[in-house]
């Protein structure tokens, strides 16, 4: 086995272990007594990955009904007698607000008896929607806050308060059931009521912080839309019990425990790297002539790199990152492999990259300028001619992205 | 004491385990054979620390004469019967050519009972020189390469060949004289053949390479010059031992020490860093958010970070590094110290910078806007307002950058 070879198994075993199906199953493993309680059981699954989430989950208990809202293509088949509902993503659409309103349905009317089983997956924001004001406007009102700079969490802070289902408003609707949410992040950190913004977790931004930010951005808004910003969501959930199942950390963790077997001293850097990609792959080439030869180790990441877009080339942050570091690693008893657990990384079809000490030599024996194609952004025709892409197809799961340098020692 | 404090104190002490004079005398204490050999014994001291370690060295030994070469103002007094010249830098003056042509008639005649210590330390490429073409050929073919945007390996390569005195061409003059040759490092992985242009250090590049060259770079040569790039640099030195007695690595080394004795369990990530020192900021704050509260850590890292201006404000690589991780660390426990060992971080009057988890709260009270001090590239404003600028004044070093990530646990 090379540095390589090593490399790649630890990338598939970790993926395997963030699938949404295996994820699942581990989790309710530890949950039967929620599962076998007696009173109504119903299973509602929000996300990209609603549908594998609820099919695993369906076998393991009887549940008596369920809502799964996803996105388009993303069902495949009846899974017992679910509604299975197909919404518009990233633009939320008509189906989302069904969606919303099936799941709102079907668990009206619960009792203290009964429990809700909630799967959670990426994309729920706008898969999952009802707001409280007309479409039309809170669809202005997003635009204005894109246009205006407004970031992320500015941006959920206003909408959480305009939606019968964001900011904890779904759990506080399956009340007074008891929820179990189980979800798979794909926010750096896990922010429990940032992951599809949170239809059910407890809020943590404010009412005085919605209207400091619609004054900050001067927000165009109606009577109706201001008494929202004004309506207080939910700080706390009695009834809901959360579990992380499945995120960029245990992406890491699992990294670990392979490179462990493998005969390497695995270090978590990092589960939240979110800097330049070509940069970290060059931080992580100086760490790799640094701890070279003094021990087989594995420094492993995870995150969501960025790119800035400069070139008209083709490629990935995960495959930018890797083509950085060819050069530095040069005659290096090293690897660095970097890949999209959802095995799509920029609008190619790779998953990522893997580079060695001896792919710049490959480079030049192809006649690839490795300076020429990060300066066009055009990495993944490079690593193509060395044969240094990682193709997965399409994983059905996306809890961000791996990286991990290996030193061979 | 604060994390902040403590970052300092592993600076503070890093900086003096590698100021000239301590190295020097540390070095020298297990070389008392080579001193107190019977036989002549010279001293010549070459580069912008020359006349510091010079003066280390004078008190250790009865020396039978000596030579210092050292940059204009950096000498302050005789240092016993020493020859002292002070020439240009970075551009070489006839001062310069007197000072190689001093040295080389000092080593002139010795004997194989016969000793020379040469202390070398980094700038000696522009102190030290005797061309063996006309100075005016030298400054033009330079330039040319410079130009053609040869890189410092390319135009070292050339360059040797052109000099009586580097690529190994002085101790080859000392023969048969011995020759303990004590460096002082400033270039990332203390490659001897390069650090001053290595005049006593084997030569690892080749008469073809710099033939190549000079083709690839259509560079205009007289004959004499031609001829030269022709003839071979010595490839082993049987007359010289070489010590790295101070360098990033030495500086890594120390802060471990120090950091160990404070209390954290200290890793060194690189001592090779060279990627854009606003990423190794963002880089550094992603493992703060990972590491935090995990235990006390100190990770640490020596070498030279790259900026690239595209603003009109004030700052240097440490400074821009420190600045871009303040708001990553924020609400953290922890610390991101970055310092230049020479005192001197780009046109400031400030080594390098300290933040720690306060710190975005400070700039916002201060009403620093940290996204727009580092796009104008003015993070010395930025940080001088909420008090994170370290002020050393010039140490009288220059062994690369030290930066270090404190997590408190």
């Amino acid at each position: 086995m090379t540095l390589h070879d090593d490399a790649l198994l630890i990338a598939r075993r970790a993926i395997d272990a963030a699938m949404p199906d295996a994820a699942v199953r581990r989790a309710l493993a530890a949950h039967r007594d929620f599962l076998n309680a007696p009173g109504r059981l119903i299973l509602v699954a929000v996300g990209k990955a609603a549908w594998t989430m609820a099919r695993a989950a369906w076998d393991e208990a009887a549940f008596d009904g369920g809502v799964i809202v996803t996105a388009r293509g993303c069902a495949h088949g009846p899974v017992g007698n679910a509604a299975i509902i197909e919404a518009g993503h990233p633009i939320p659409d008509e189906m989302s607000i069904l969606g919303a309103e099936t799941a709102l349905e079907r668990v009206r009317g619960l009792t203290e008896h009964d429990r809700v089983l909630f799967l959670l997956s990426g994309g729920g924001s706008a898969l999952f929607e009802k707001p409280l004001i007309a479409p039309d406007e809170l669809a202005r009102i997003t635009e204005h806050l894109l246009r205006s700079g407004a970031d992320i969490v500015a941006i959920n802070t206003i909408r959480k308060r305009l939606s019968a289902v964001k900011g904890g408003r779904f759990a506080l609707a399956c009340r007074p059931a008891r929820v179990l949410s189980l979800v798979l992040s794909d926010v750096l950190g896990d922010p429990l009521d940032m992951i599809a913004s949170g239809p059910a977790a407890p809020d943590t931004s404010t009412s005085r912080e919605a209207l400091a930010l619609a004054g900050r951005y001067a927000l165009p808004l109606s009577d109706a839309a201001r008494a929202c910003l004004a309506r207080e969501t939910p700080k706390a959930l009695d009834n809901v019990e959360s579990e992380i199942i499945g995120s960029v950390s245990l992406l890491c963790a699992s990294a670990a425990d392979t490179a462990r077997a493998l005969g390497y001293e695995p270090l978590l850097l990092t589960d939240r790297l979110d800097c330049e990609a070509r940069e970290a792959g060059a931080f992580l080439a100086a760490m790799a002539k640094t701890h070279a030869g003094r021990g087989r180790r594995a420094f492993i990441l995870g995150g969501e790199t960025v790119v800035h877009v400069r070139g008209r080339g083709l490629g990935g942050r995960n495959q930018e990152l890797a083509l950085a570091a060819a050069g530095g690693l040069n005659g290096l008893n090293a690897a660095l492999m970097s890949v999209g657990s959802d095995g799509r990384d920029g609008p190619t079809d790779a998953a990522g990259g893997c580079v060695d000490g001896a792919s710049l030599e490959r480079c030049r024996a192809a006649g690839v300028d490795i300076a020429a194609a990060l300066a066009d952004n055009d990495a993944y025709h490079a690593l193509d001619r060395i044969g240094a892409l990682i193709r997965t197809g399409p994983t059905g799961t996306n809890v961000g992205d791996l990286t991990v340098l290996l030193i061979g020692g």
